[in-house]
């Protein structure tokens, strides 16, 4: 046996396993075809997340003067898209080597080629037969190729758009996931004209379609110009068409549903839907034979995967518990941020749960006034009986960390009533969960 | 009977305590000689944070070009503390006609002038005299005034600094809270050269250690001039004299520890140190008068003050707990933000407690490196032989936020373990909660 573990893939479901059964003593090798650190690290999570922190603070600064600072000549200032590109590159560059110094540090071996599951307790890297007595598939997935009668040159998928040194200015986002609302913001607050095209009736499907109603509005405000429930159907000399209509634009950027990345297989392992299919515990049908994250199609999350992967290693170690997954917080990095975590609306409604909404806008907050971000609000989804916190939903600039307190609550099992109990300090943008606990507790204070 | 309820002084003991009684039906009135919501929302918290908020941006905008934004001159930038003082004023306004409709709406009778209590009982507003079962004062606090042999019209109240159209450029911030702390930064941050004396031997006393030392650090790399456990001791011609040196400055802004304001009292009001003297019930010596907020010297933070305010109507109520404040957070909204909850490393080791620091740097999270916000980190006090979380302390550029899911955890009673589970998206800062508790739990995934 060569090793205890092999995992495939270094995305944030296989190297945040990797780590972890280093840590608790498995001889464990990972084999990357690319880059350490996957789509997340290189071309997803962390590039557009650098980028959208660029092109919000290049937003930011054109209403500097309602701050009070003076200077900022309007027609002087430039998003210099390739800077920024390299500032992106820079921290990727970063954490790739942070990655690799983890990886060194818990004692795993890196494998850099391509991996074939050759059976269970087989995988080729290269001209390499390697045993072990566990295998991790952790392939990922991929936006969809996009199907739509329009030459592939028009085509941009976000992997090619991360890493050039210039963007189209005139674009369609194709897709209707976190991932294409933040590109086609991100493209818009840099300075282009962005069109977006979603076969789904409404954007982020995966929220409650409240969330979706806001950040629909917000970015028609924002001069988004949206095609929702429409398919990309031609060309034109300037553009597609989409929704019966022409829209103008120099490529289309495609942020289709994803697909999973299958490794080359010598097996019998079974599929379903194209992801490959594993059991509660993360097992293919293949004894000793896991896939943990995107690849499995039940995550499209890093840190669902990175969750999976931690999982996965516990299950080896004997730790035999199901995959729960209902508490994970769903990020969108828009501005203002959306986040959501437990159930949605209709997930209560489906079911047959007596429910109560309690909402606080962020135009009663002190700390939001001060810092001029009044878009936004908190929802809690609770039980009417007893209080038990079911959902939570943030629209805000800081969202996405603030949701880190209403995943405490679920955490814990806690209800409107402790969550009205938190102390939170004055002036926070955070009171705003305490006051909409209150809301639900019909001793609103600032409403 | 006049009315079930006078409170005299309308800052955020004072109102809150008057919307919350107006909604259990108490007959209310508030009495207030200045302005609706008191120092906090007219000369503290609101507008200092509107103005560090500008002071922020000020800077952040300075390193513009390192996110790849162009054609901002330097040299042509000016901080206007005229226009970013109006932007204050504007908010200021806005919260305070936000309560007034709050006490309208619930039925609080306002009423403008100084009050006097004349007794249990007895409050006289003018030249009315009003009869109430239960009186609470609520008047708040302010600087001590400043002890130094300097001339008076050198001395500059934080009152007189958010109010005027112009600051001096070069200033002494006299004092060591938090407060003293954010004026120094945000004048320092808007182009002044600043100062900072305080009688401490260290910043922020009711801070743990580590963070005071933190700061210290980053005010002096930041270039403002440090005189800890210094007075001020005279003046020359163009400055006054600290530590035994000369200190230029056109001005000393005295942010010095806080003193009561007391009402005219006409009848045996028990003070102690200058306070007015509670029990736990937050009652003072007179049967039916309490004391809430500052002006008991149990609390110099707003949101501690509204807690306050919210109990005593508990108690009136007939609701007898005792005010438990150990989970309120400390907020310092300096650059990178500090927020503390629970037990810091000196209070715990004089309890005898055994117990374990936890910490993760900023640098090795993903968010914080997008955001260009590296210097900070989150540190975990936690019981060695059950895991409890004792005291959490965060430095990051939105901790004074991220401290709401601490305070979640602390309300909750969770564990270093329950923390290393709570389910956080990728990339966030927040995550650092989530690896500060693995390390803790002996798992460190990122580092």
């Amino acid at each position: 046996m060569d090793f205890d573990l092999i995992i495939i893939g270094a995305g944030p479901a296989g190297y945040v396993a990797a780590i972890r059964a280093g840590q608790v003593g498995l001889k464990t090798a990972l084999v990357e075809k690319a880059d350490l650190g996957g789509m997340c690290l290189n071309w997803g999570c962390i590039p557009t997340k650098s980028l959208l922190e660029s092109a919000k603070l290049y937003e930011r600064i054109r209403t500097a003067a309602q701050f009070g600072i003076e200077g900022i000549d309007e027609y002087k200032l430039r998003f210099n898209w390739r800077l920024a590109r390299d500032r992106a590159q820079r921290i990727v560059r970063r954490l790739t080597r942070g990655v690799e110094g983890l990886l060194a540090k818990n004692g795993v071996a890196v494998i850099s080629g391509e991996a074939t599951l050759v059976g269970p307790g087989q995988v080729r890297a290269g001209d390499r037969l390697l045993m072990a007595a566990n295998i991790f598939i952790a392939t990922g997935s991929r936006p969809r190729p996009l199907e739509a009668p329009i030459p592939a040159e028009l085509v941009v998928e976000v992997e090619q758009l991360v890493r050039p040194a210039e963007v189209p200015q005139q674009v369609v986002v194709y897709g209707e996931g976190g991932n294409a609302l933040e590109v086609a913001q991100m493209l818009k607050l840099s300075g282009g004209t962005v069109a977006l095209v979603a076969a789904a009736g409404r954007l982020i499907p995966a929220a409650d379609p409240y969330l979706s109603r806001f950040i629909q509005g917000r970015l028609s405000r924002d001069g988004i110009r949206l095609y929702l429930g429409a398919a990309i159907t031609g060309h034109y000399e300037s553009g597609i068409l989409a929704g019966g209509e022409r829209v103008q634009c120099e490529r289309v950027i495609n942020c289709s549903l994803r697909q999973a990345v299958l490794p080359p297989v010598e097996c019998q392992l079974d599929l379903a839907d194209g992801f490959i299919q594993t059991d509660e515990y993360l097992q293919t049908n293949l004894p000793g034979v896991y896939a943990i994250g995107d690849v499995n199609g039940r995550s499209d999350l890093a840190h669902v995967a990175s969750a999976q992967g931690l999982h996965a290693v516990n299950v080896v170690k004997g730790i035999r518990r199901k995959m729960e997954q209902r508490h994970f917080p769903l990020n969108i990095y828009s501005q203002p941020e959306i986040a959501q975590i437990g159930f949605t609306e209709p997930e209560l409604a489906a079911q047959g749960v007596d429910y109560k909404v309690s909402e606080f806008p962020l135009a009663a907050n002190g700390k939001a006034l001060a810092e001029g971000t009044l878009d936004g609000f908190v929802r809690l989804l609770s039980d009417k009986r007893f209080g038990e916190v079911l959902g939570v939903q943030i629209v805000a600039a800081h969202a996405t960390d603030m949701i880190g307190e209403a995943a405490a609550i679920l955490q814990m099992e806690g209800t409107v009533y402790d969550l009205a109990k938190v102390a939170h300090a004055h002036p926070t943008v955070s009171e705003i969960f305490m006051e909409a606990g209150l809301v639900a507790a019909d001793q609103p204070l600032h409403i």
